[in-house]
């Protein structure tokens, strides 16, 4: 096994590390319950941090991360997701409006910390490897830094809610991003109130697991 | 702390384990370079189980996974990169094209696996939620599954390497899936002949680590 100088030894994962690993994968969940608790600015700086080790096309490292603070501008994304929140729910008919209604779809009121994930359209970062037939690449690089931070936070004891029921072009403006940036996720963050193995969504009547999603097809 | 009925207790991550799942998140790697040792199938399976447990909007689990095991298949794939690559090296000049024509973009000809990844865009799971505005959040969820798995590969000791420079149309066409399936990724998995901490864009100077993008902005 070849490694480059003064990296140190690679590490070795063991079936305890893969075990635990496993169940934080199992109980990550999106997270709408969250406790008032204030959380510590050094450890969202951290987690920011590690979500930078995520994998990014042409190492671009394309995502931007903004702390939403200002009440102001809280209040216009919270505005923001209930404008979009009526516009679905009028959407649906019947019994399946009856769930959409009763569902918590975000945690955006309770929790401490706001986090918007934009992408960097206009970086030169990477030079444009891997984008050329692919150019969504720059926003899915965007998407696992995403899923860094949200599996950090967990085995921090965080819970992580991504709000997608927001008018992305709205967020920006609110936010005064630059005008190449754009908004992947919109994270809520803090201390769960509950926690739970199966999905809220399938919890409450919405989806279930699907097992034949979870098979291998073979060509 | 709430939890549902009969789901056991959350589990409780310590230091020791934070430590770990920092040094798998900072050896990760994009692998291009694998042994020919075969990998066991029911490895894999077990590795797109595990993929399912990422996250989905609406819980759609709208992930859709391949193995390309035929060697028509597989050629067919090879050739895609082979044009789509010469095709990039062509759009960069000088000292640039000599650095992009020496890195190794890809592990097809060595990787003993090839997954391709899809998003099922014909999908009713999820009965829409959260995508009115931001429909792009199925293609995302299926990026997150896609992290899941290099992730507990990497747990695993296998290495993952994710070929973007492909024509995502004519992949669709060989491996004849159905039209509403789109490709998200091309994955190569097997042993890694290599292990190292820094990328191998950084190691052949392609792009250097970009330290102000793991700082976060306010507003």
């Amino acid at each position: 096994m070849q490694r480059g100088a003064g990296q140190g030894d690679p590490p070795q994962f063991d079936e305890v590390f893969r075990a635990r690993l496993a169940d934080l994968f199992a109980w990550r969940r999106d997270v709408r319950r969250f406790k008032p608790d204030l959380v510590e600015p050094s450890i969202i700086e951290a987690l920011v941090r590690t979500a930078a080790r995520g994998p990014s096309v042409g190492n671009s490292q394309p995502w931007r991360f903004v702390s939403v603070e200002t009440p102001s501008a809280r209040n216009v994304v919270l505005a923001n997701f209930q404008a979009c929140n009526a516009a679905a729910l009028a959407c649906y008919e019947g019994e399946r409006a009856a769930r959409y209604a009763n569902l918590k779809l975000s945690g955006l009121r309770e929790a401490p910390v706001h986090l918007a994930v934009f992408c960097d359209h206009a970086t030169d970062a990477g030079a444009g490897l891997g984008r050329k037939t692919m150019p969504e690449m720059l926003d899915y690089s965007v998407v696992a830094a995403v899923h860094t931070l949200w599996l950090a936070a967990r085995a921090e004891g965080l819970g992580v809610g991504w709000v997608s029921i927001l008018d992305p072009v709205e967020v920006c403006r609110a936010l005064a991003v630059p005008p190449a940036w754009k908004l992947v996720a919109y994270l809520c963050v803090g201390r769960p109130l509950e926690e739970h193995l199966d999905p809220e969504l399938e919890r409450h009547d919405w989806q279930a697991h699907i097992a034949e999603n979870d098979q291998l097809h073979h060509r």
